[in-house]
């Protein structure tokens, strides 16, 4: 039984079962919804960030994993790295205007998880 | 420099960084914006599907990552689990209530970010 016809006609994309495998929609959401994405996008909602910033920020992540999180996200353009050439070095870390549209998507997302997620596994 | 305080005040559960490191929010979120848990989730948006309509809706799933992903999204309550008694044995997943709601808030991101990935990682 072929079930991607009927789901075809209602999702724009879904024209092989719930996106094709190697399509990129997958590839942008594996960027945008890994837990570490989703928390730095939104940890840079407001305002610019420092690494030190958003190292303290998104709670409980690596050095490394921070490190390989935002180059997929500047590779992507959600994410601005911008050198102030100062001594010390200082970078800040900014949401593009792509990152700003991604971010106004994944807000009404976060707020229904964070006011269900008690009742949900607690 | 302490940068909580100001996003504590514009989102509700950032009391301490972008959600604390132990909370039930990133549990939930490790849940639902798993790749595969929101492929199965945007699966059975419109009706209840079976176990092999699924495994062949979600292109590249492994039946284990599959079994593994419905489990916890039944878990959660997003997803109900009906077996038919029949013989041979017949099992419907659809979503409840509550998998439909955070359904609702998944498809305008599922949907930018299809729109925009051929951009992105064009």
């Amino acid at each position: 039984m072929d079930v991607s016809f009927p789901i075809s006609r209602l999702r724009p994309g879904m024209t092989d079962g719930i996106y094709p495998a190697r399509c990129n929609t997958r590839t942008v959401l594996d960027h945008v919804t890994s837990k570490w994405g989703v928390l730095i996008i939104l940890a840079l909602a407001e305002r610019s960030l420092r690494w030190g910033e958003l190292h303290r920020t998104v709670q409980g992540i690596s050095e490394k994993m921070l490190a390989s999180t935002l180059r997929t996200l500047e590779a992507d353009g959600f994410v601005l790295r911008e050198s102030q050439g100062t001594v010390p070095p200082r970078v800040d870390y900014s949401l593009t205007p792509l990152g700003h549209e991604l971010c106004e998507r994944l807000l009404p997302l976060m707020d229904w998880i964070h006011d269900r997620a008690d009742d949900i596994v607690g």
